[in-house]
């Protein structure tokens, strides 16, 4: 969005948001103890929205409004609850209260929330379903963490692929059981390869004797239950994709994984990335308390201490220089700073360029030499402003063309290290969102520092 | 994702990008200038992968290639291609086969490809479409850029709200035409007010003479033709809506939104997000040039010049006390940049919670306190490291103290900075995620250089 929003962020219609009033009358039940008032309160509520509130209420206060409101939390409520405080709530709920509401959610849903769980607590929600669910969580369970296998639902809709409309529809019409969302009618062969899928929308609109088989959608393609989830919401992003079949390691159909899971993937993936480009653990929620809240963020501040004494280091090695002309301490950070600066650019460009495979070994090459190219150019303008202001404000012509040559210098290592070093991390099998800052503003600050300063000594002093 | 990845980069199959093998051949079919060639190596290949491949191609070779594989390009291929090169793949295409595949792609695909178009180009494109065609897409153009009426596809599948499950199923077999995709019936009363939807698999499983009214989703809810493109993202995803009706401003029907386009924004935003925090243009792209990489950047490197001067300008007042003790020249970054890394952290959690509606105005405060004290903790952890590090390292007990002082001041500027900016931004009505970084980098450098040498001429001089 360009342009700013036009909308009240007071309307929860305009952006989805809880509103104020609601709020306050949902704490002031609570406080109440008024069980009844709670209940009238979060009647229209989505689930969304009342796993919303839990999470945003004091943990003192959620404590409260569980023991008033328990009766009422069910399988989609607990399922929409954030992994951060969702240990927290199941404790605080009744046994028998969870277990039903287990027995309502899909395996996929499950899954979710049982795989970070210790053992005990797993066997003691396992017990609460019937056999065959059981069974598919267990099932889902095998796969590897963050894969496909855990991410989709067991519950499929299939049909042998020689069927034709009429016979799928006669047999979806006599089903007893059918999941609550479903968009495509799997085929499959005799040993249940998914060969193809159908449209629910083709099927209506298709005659009694057409064969499912030449009614498939050319969008088929299956997944792999071994699959990372990212690369299973990119190929839902890029593919268009509102289900997709997902088969075990001999092909054979174990589950089907549905848009709206994938877009939550593809949500959590974003997230992740933002968070740790700028070094936050992507366990961070604004639940969190001070004191976990510093520990999750300490660990990067004491790598910056580190690598800061590295730039400390350099700079000391340049007292001589600076003890004769002190005003370089004064300039030193602009060029340090502003590599800083150019290397988050062209390091977030290669970051998203890789996540979204834009930026692959058929063009690498080419990128490179284009942060190069715009590195020098981008340089170069500094390099002008730099030695004008030097020349005009301080007057002195020569510290401002130090200040623009250590400047190009430093743009080019900033544009360089900023694609440079996440691709090889990403060649190393690593997240190049997680390490690549650290790298490359260490580049920049030393860079910097030590061509404005040995620029300077040999120069200026 | 945590563990490092196992899938093998050079499989098409794991991770959905073109082989090397297959660009190689293509590169070979049109430096030869072999149009059938090129029909075979892509024959197999979804629009998607065609299209970016048409990304990645150097401009020249992509020029030969629309060349000779004119033909082939249509409506899917085309709204696959980014918009950073679609004008000039058009330009480059017969005006024929351009209007041959603006025929083919839905209303919502035609006013993405034409919105940022000229007048005149824009109207060879809809003189191409037939009468009804046209009408949808000029309606759709009156809606706001960035509007949920923008993203909606005119077609929806209607029913009235009177009928039975017979009596829709029927009117589907009887339809000549119907949507490519399409989940949902949409239920409306007389005036065209949606008032519920059916899913298609609802519909299957239901008996004949159950009134639609009876099997509707709970999960139904418009959407106004004038929301924020953004907002119905976000409303897909925390809702797990998979369509949704859209209304003008009497709440009459007017389209629908399917996920599927909802997540494509829900990921151009996540990447404006991501992109913007770093300063760079969300007008980036990979096949960009280098001047136009580096005039993209620019901007953001000039005003941190002027920022960073601001820096100079606090340094240079303690001129006297740097010529005194040069030391401190070379530990002022420490302070410094540690606190830009605090209030970058600081930033992006809040930024991110602003995104997903985490952060309101019931718990604003409570995260506020909670920065604050998350940063006095890590300030004094970070201080007894500096401090001990002084006496160890430096022999200096006092640089220590001032040093670990230092930090303590900035570790809570920055993380008072990381949360107050972007809620202050966001009250009125601006991107947090845009300028917010600027602010607070500067703010911790400022205090960062004030602290440390104020507390030194103070204490050590």
């Amino acid at each position: 969005m360009t342009e700013p929003r036009e909308t009240d962020t007071d309307a929860p219609e305009a952006d989805f948001q809880l509103s104020r009033q609601d709020i306050d009358a949902i704490n002031k039940a609570v406080d109440d103890g008024d069980g009844p008032a709670l209940d009238a309160a979060l009647e229209p509520m989505h689930a969304a929205d009342i796993a919303d509130l839990i999470e945003q209420l004091t943990p003192a206060r959620r404590r409260e409004f569980l023991h008033l409101y328990s009766g009422e939390i069910d399988g989609e409520i607990l399922s929409e609850i954030d992994e951060s405080i969702r240990d927290e709530v199941i404790e605080q709920l009744p046994r028998e209260v969870v277990a039903e509401a287990v027995r309502e959610m899909d395996s996929d849903d499950v899954v979710d929330l049982i795989e970070d769980m210790e053992e005990p607590e797993q066997q003691a929600i396992l017990a609460a379903l019937d056999e065959s669910d059981r069974a598919a969580v267990e099932r889902s369970l095998t796969w590897p963490e963050y894969s496909a296998g855990r991410l989709m639902q067991s519950e499929v809709v299939t049909a042998p692929e020689h069927w034709s409309v009429g016979e799928a529809i006669d047999f979806l019409r006599a089903e007893e059981w059918l999941p609550d969302q479903f968009y495509h009618v799997v085929l499959v062969d005799p040993r249940r390869h998914p060969t193809g899928y159908v449209t629910l929308g083709k099927l209506l609109a298709s005659r009694r004797e057409v064969l499912l088989r030449d009614i498939t959608e050319d969008s088929f393609r299956t997944i792999s239950a071994r699959q990372d989830e990212g690369d299973v919401a990119y190929a839902f992003n890029k593919y268009h994709l509102i289900s997709a079949p997902v088969v075990d390691d001999d092909d054979r159909l174990v589950g089907v994984i549905t848009i709206d899971d994938a877009m939550s993937v593809l949500d959590e993936e974003h997230e992740e990335d933002f968070l740790r480009m700028a070094r936050v653990s992507d366990d961070s929620h604004v639940s969190d308390g001070p004191f976990q809240t510093a520990r999750q963020r300490l660990p990067w501040l004491v790598i910056n201490l580190c690598t800061a004494s590295l730039s400390a280091l350099v700079i000391s090695r340049f007292e001589s220089t600076l003890a004769q002309l002190v005003i370089l301490a004064a300039l030193m950070p602009i060029v340090a700073s502003t590599g800083g600066i150019a290397g988050t650019q062209s390091l977030a460009v290669a970051v998203r360029a890789l996540a979204t495979r834009e930026l692959t070994s058929a063009n690498a090459r080419r990128v490179i030499l284009r942060e190069l190219m715009a590195g020098m150019l981008n340089g170069l303008g500094l390099a002008v402003i730099l030695t004008l202001a030097g020349a005009i404000i301080l007057g002195s012509l020569q510290i401002g063309l130090v200040l623009g040559m250590a400047m190009i210098a430093n743009q080019v290592v900033a544009a360089m290290g900023g694609v440079l070093v996440p691709l090889s991390l990403s060649r190393l099998g690593l997240d190049p969102a997680l390490a690549s800052g650290t790298f490359v503003t260490t580049m920049t600050d030393m860079m910097g520092f030590f061509a404005f300063l040995g620029l300077a000594s040999w120069i200026l002093v």
